[in-house]
C-alpha cells in the first residue's frame, strides 16, 4: 500500500485499513515505550487536569511516526491545540490524537488509561483505536467493518429498559459551581429513575469502550474533548450502540457533548433527566442548536432547547452514521 | 499447623498464617470454578443490588470447605445474613464472607468484581484477603505482617495535600431522597475543596485496595456492609494507610460507614466536607455515636454529633490498630 500524498480529496470508500494497521502498531509501542520514562508533573486548566511530560512526548512521538508516512495528512492532537494549533476539522485526512486519555489517572496510577487515535476524511471517521495500557486492551473499528477487543469482535449489551441500566460518566475537571450542580443534579435523577448504578472510572475513551463491549449500557458527558471521543464513538456505533448529543439530538464531534448508548432507548431516557451546562466548542464555532446562546435557562439550570423540544414517545435522534 | 478445634478462646498474637493460606487457596479457585457457571439474576433490596446463583454458590462453598478444617469457627456472610443468619460479631474465630462484592457489576461483566475474605479473633481482624478476580489481584494483609498485592509489598500514596487526592467512592445502591441528595451533595463539596477527581468502580473492597495500593488516596462510603470492607480495611491500615469512621472518629466495623485514606491529614479533609445518612448497623445494635438518634440535621441533611464536634485543627481520630 503507497498513500499517494498529492492527493487530498480522497476517494469514496477507499480503504483506510493499512492506516489503521499503522495506527495499531504505533499506539501500542510508543505508549508502552512512553510510560517506561520518569513521569514529570505540571498543571494546565485546573487541578484536575493534569499534563506530564510523557503525555507531550507521546503526541510527538505519534504525529512524527505518521507525518514521516504520509506527509500530507492533518493532526488534531490534545497537546499541538493546548500549544495553539487550530482545532478545526477539514475535508482533508485527519488524525484525531489523545496522546494519554485519564492523564489525572496516570498521575494517580489509577488503573484506567488510554490512548485514542481517530481517524477521519470528509469530516467522516473512517476508523478509530483505543489502547487502554493497564488493562492490554486494544479496542478498534473501522467504518462499516465492525468493532474489536483485542480481534475479538464487540456487541453493545443491547439493553432496551434503561432500569436495568448500568451508566458511566466523568466526575470531573469543571469546577465552576453552575457545572458541578448540573453535574450532580444528573447523578441524582439518574438514580431516581432509577438505574442500576453509576461508574466513573476516569478516560472518556474507555468509558465509551466499555458501552460497546456491554460493560455498562451507557456513557453520557458534557466536556470531554474531539480527541478524548472520535475513535470510541465509531467503536460503539461499529459495535451496534447508538452515539448522540446529550439533548438526545444529532452527534456532533465537535460539540463536547456525548451520549453513547446501547439502544436508542437508553439513549433517550437519559437525554430525558440530563441536563447540559455551557460549554465552548472545539473547534470555535457558533452552533444554532449547541452554542451557548441556544441553552435556556430552567429550575436554575441550563438545558438546550434540542432537549426541550424532543417528544418523549419518539426517537430521540439520529445516530452516527456507520454502513 | 494444627488448629486444636475444641479452642475457642485463642492465644494473644496467635500465628494464623495457616488459616490465611488456607483462605487463600480456596478464594481464588472457588471463585474461578463458579464464574465459569451460568449466572441467573433475581432481586434483593433494589435494582442496584443484584443476587445471583453464583453469588449464594460461592459462599456456600466457601463456607463448607473452611467448615470441613474449622469446625467450631464462626462465619459471618452476606447470603447467610440475607438468609436470616445473625450478623453479631463475638470473640470467637470468625470469618467475614463477601462471596461477589461488586454483584452489579458482576451482572454487568463491569470489570471489577472481587471476592473478600477476612478472620477475626476477640473482635480483631488478624488478616484479610480481597480477590480482585478480572483484574487477576490477590491483595492480602496479616495484623503486623505488612500487605501485599500479588506478593509485591503494598504502601498507600502516603499523599498529605487533600487538593491532589484522587479519591473513590460509591454510586451506589441507595435510591431514597435524603441518601441521594447527601450523596450528591457530598461529591459537589469534594470537588469544590478542590480535588483531583472522584472515581467510582462498583466494589467497595477493590475501592480500599486502590487506596493500599497508591492507585486512589482516599474512599468513603456510607451504606457498605461490614463483609464488604472487613479484609480491606486491614489490607489498607498494614500498607500505611489509616481507617476511620465517616466523621473522623474511631473506625466501627459494623456501623457502615468509613474513610479509608493514605494519611491523617487527607482523611480529615474528607470528614470535614462529607456528611453522613443515617444508615442501620449491620449488627442492629444502638450505638450512642452512630445510632441514628445521634445524628443532627444540618442545612437539610444529617451529620454525625461526632463529626459537628471534630475541630478543624487536631487529628481526627483514631487509626484502627495494626502492630
Amino acid at each position: 500500500f503507497h498513500f499517494d500524498s498529492s492527493r487530498t480529496v480522497c476517494t469514496v470508500m477507499a480503504d483506510w485499513g493499512k492506516c489503521l494497521d499503522f495506527g495499531v502498531s504505533i499506539a501500542r509501542q510508543v505508549v508502552l515505550d512512553a510510560f517506561e520514562a520518569q513521569k514529570v508533573v505540571s498543571l494546565k486548566t485546573s487541578p484536575a487536569d493534569l499534563v506530564t511530560e510523557t503525555d507531550q512526548g507521546v503526541e510527538n512521538l505519534l504525529i512524527s511516526a505518521i507525518k514521516e508516512k504520509y506527509p500530507t495528512h492533518k493532526f488534531i492532537g490534545e497537546e499541538s491545540v493546548a500549544a495553539g494549533a487550530s482545532p478545526v476539522l477539514t475535508d482533508s485526512p485527519t488524525w484525531i490524537i489523545d496522546p494519554i486519555d485519564g492523564t489525572t489517572n496516570f498521575v494517580h496510577r489509577f488503573p484506567f488509561v488510554a490512548i485514542s487515535i481517530a481517524f477521519a476524511v470528509n469530516k467522516q471517521t473512517e476508523f478509530g483505536i483505543v489502547y487502554s495500557c493497564m488493562e492490554d486492551k486494544l479496542y478498534r473499528a473501522q467504518r462499516g467493518k465492525g468493532a474489536f477487543c483485542n480481534d475479538i469482535p464487540l456487541r453493545t449489551s443491547g439493553l432496551e429498559d434503561i432500569t436495568k441500566a448500568l451508566v458511566v460518566t466523568e466526575i470531573g475537571t469543571e469546577r465552576d459551581d453552575l457545572s458541578l450542580s448540573t453535574l450532580t443534579s444528573n447523578i441524582y435523577r439518574l438514580l431516581k429513575i432509577p438505574i442500576h448504578g453509576i461508574r466513573a472510572v476516569g478516560t472518556a475513551a474507555v468509558d465509551m469502550c466499555l458501552v460497546a463491549s456491554a460493560g455498562a449500557d451507557a456513557y453520557y458527558h458534557v466536556g470531554m474533548h474531539c480527541w478524548d471521543i472520535a475513535a470510541s464513538a465509531l467503536i460503539v456505533s461499529e459495535a451496534g450502540g447508538v452515539v448522540h448529543d446529550i439533548s438526545g439530538g444529532k452527534f456532533d464531534l465537535m460539540s463536547r457533548r456525548v451520549i453513547a448508548a446501547s439502544s436508542r432507548t437508553v439513549a433517550r431516557g437519559i437525554a430525558q433527566v440530563v441536563e447540559a451546562f455551557p460549554c465552548e466548542r472545539d473547534d470555535g464555532l457558533p452552533d444554532a442548536d449547541q452554542a451557548i446562546g441556544a441553552l435556556t435557562q430552567r429550575d436554575g439550570h441550563w438545558v438546550s432547547n434540542d432537549f426541550l423540544k424532543l417528544p418523549c414517545d419518539k426517537p430521540c435522534g439520529i445516530v452516527i452514521e456507520s454502513v
